[in-house]
């Protein structure tokens, strides 16, 4: 009967097995991306009284779990934070590096009119005044309870919740933007560096502007880092004085003159309001870090001394002890150990990994590998010596080790 | 003897429980943020015979699932996909909204210098030839068998499973920038719009641009979107041709004057060959999609016509219907009808919206919300009549139409 079956059925079992085939040929695995991009915190804050959604990335490093890192500060962080984690994980790539990987730190609004204004006003940007109880601004000047929302509760929660660096970055737009310098002038000590996008100076007649202009005494210290920009603001609303007041902010910092502040201002012609942050966040890294990378220097005359000259100086600027990034000196010394005319310039900067990471097993590993390259055994040997005491579980740094020992 | 136990140990109690309100006061709740990055599809090629993971991103419209979306395919994915999905997302944004939402399909590697080559060389960028089995170029010259995967495989799949729209950007960095410039010339069918960074004009003797200068005749018709950038290749290796060339390849288009070919050039002298993409493939969507934006009119001026002239535009550009985007147009309307002087231009434009999208209950909603505000109680009546057919579970409608008709 069964062979009766497939006989009468037999075009029609064949096209199902065929459907069958062609299915599986064609079939795709698909499953949703999962990169890491942070986590929700919604903390209460008694300063405010209510409960804040913050938004926070951490860098991971897997060969080294107690790194610390910057942290940024980001407002308006539902526009703004996923822009901000892409940054800090690209631009700190091995093969990228020009920043180190940051903490991102986003605060999300709840009463954005209130809490990223300097001072009360109900005029808006037209100049037209609502004292009724629908005004948006009603609660405005809340700037000064919202920076000690940020340094008593936000700030004590992420150092001891996440591996932070003593060196902090503050950055905002448009209304976020005025509370960044507002933060500069008025609390110096809560931020090393801003990046002030499109700031309203437009807000309650200038005060600001005038604000920078009376705290901001000619010849005066403030070793801080600022980044501010705009974009073309005014030609949607022509004759407004959106460009002309950034303007007169950087012509205020030029003349006064500050010590110790590094500033710059750009202009975007090509971007509105809403798209200048993109430019700006990126720009703004770029030039708070604009030392991070080595300068060029050939090959040749690469050597410890010159990196570690750098990272000195990088530790100074930035305010706490910077050390040459272990992974990316390592790829850096492979590259040059290739070479019989750099190879001995490969070889010391494997030397001073190990000086400056002595419990690192790859340091030591990489080390021994150089060695052998330049025939020095018994330096191999007691390189993969001391890989091996770092990493006794290591099969591959031990037949190495008795393969030299032969 | 309860009340004794608490006598004898009422501080120890009390101390517990301020342990445990204070615990309650400081407890946050965290738990990783989920936003959609899309998804990783592993599908196996037959022309290519390997697996391939590609990545993909669709935006998604929760008042219209049927929403189709151009499509941009990004090289190197493992590199620049998440920042293109970021870009994808922001920039459509319906408060930036400067170009339209785009599926992101990346493409990851398996054997880069093959498949991202348009023709077998075994010489490095320093000149030095490798004909070893060890050579990284030995299976060099791929982009061919790449396109057919591209077209035969990946095209119809992304077709099949995402909701697309006929207009396509091919996007890549390097060997990737090769590989685009490559299909604009000899399968120009392929794609509509191109971003090719930092494109490696040095390969196997300069082919790509030899080729270019064979096969892009004087005066020809190629109705293509090109833009192309690089950085700063040159200055750390002295005496590169890296800009020089893509200097050339510009001064080649320019020369040749060919017919619907809208090019862009940009160089970025402060961006490493690493940090170029970035603003690249930012200022890459905004250059193709230049026009998306409706031009400066003002409020008083704003009418359908214009709005309809401008998506006609947009539609004969793309090559296929672009109707003004429902949710953008409404609230730019609910802004018009606030203000006395432009009440009519605000009505005007939701009617346009209700004839675009017929079958929008919102549409007729806001329109029908209009002409109250204008004290045209029957057409206010004869629309909410309408947005109620078309979402009879709408309480909200319901009582709305109740409160007109009393």
């Amino acid at each position: 009967m069964k062979s009766s079956f497939l006989k009468k059925h037999f075009t029609f079992v064949f096209f199902i097995v065929f459907l069958l085939f062609s299915f599986k040929a064609s079939a795709q695995k698909v499953r949703p991306i999962k990169s890491d991009q942070g986590e929700v915190v919604t903390m209460h804050s008694d300063i405010l009284k209510e409960d804040r959604r913050i938004l926070i990335y951490a860098p991971k490093d897997s060969a080294n779990s107690e790194k610390k890192y910057p942290v940024i500060y980001v407002l308006d962080a539902d526009n703004h934070f996923a822009q901000m984690v892409e940054y800090s994980k690209y631009l700190s790539r091995q093969d990228v590096f020009v920043i180190p990987p940051l903490i991102v730190v986003g605060i999300t609004n709840t009463d954005r009119n209130r809490d990223l204004t300097p001072s009360h006003s109900n005029v808006d940007y037209f100049g037209k005044s609502d004292t009724t109880a629908n005004s948006p601004y009603k609660n405005s000047g809340g700037n000064e309870h919202f920076f000690q929302f940020i340094q008593k509760e936000l700030m004590p929660y992420v150092s001891s919740n996440y591996k932070t660096q003593p060196y902090r970055i503050f950055a905002g737009h448009s209304f976020g933007a005025l509370t960044t310098i507002n933060c500069l002038i008025n609390y110096p000590d809560m931020f090393d560096a801003y990046i002030a996008v499109s700031p309203s100076f437009w807000w309650d007649q200038k005060f600001l502007l005038k604000l920078a202009d009376k705290k901001l005494k000619a010849g005066s210290t403030l070793s801080k880092t600022l980044f501010f920009s705009d974009g073309n603001e005014d030609s949607s609303s022509p004759g407004s004085p959106f460009h002309t007041d950034v303007l007169k902010f950087d012509s205020l910092l030029k003349k006064r003159n500050i010590k110790g502040l590094d500033f710059e201002y750009m202009t975007y012609p090509a971007e509105s309001h809403m798209t200048v942050p993109i430019k700006s966040y990126y720009d703004g890294l770029r030039f708070i870090y604009h030392q991070w990378q080595l300068p060029p220097v050939s090959d040749e005359k690469l050597n410890p001394e010159i990196v570690m000259k750098h990272y000195k100086g990088l530790s100074q600027k930035f305010g706490y002890l910077i050390l040459p990034d272990e992974a990316y000196f390592n790829d850096l010394a492979q590259w040059l150990v290739k070479k019989p005319a750099t190879l001995n310039n490969g070889i010391k900067l494997l030397e001073m990994n190990t000086v400056n990471y002595p419990s690192s097993s790859r340091a030591f590993t990489a080390l021994g590998a150089a060695y052998v390259v330049k025939g020095e055994k018994q330096n191999a040997i007691a390189s993969y010596k001391k890989a091996s005491e770092l990493n006794p579980t290591s099969n591959e740094i031990k037949s190495r080790l008795k393969e030299l020992q032969k």
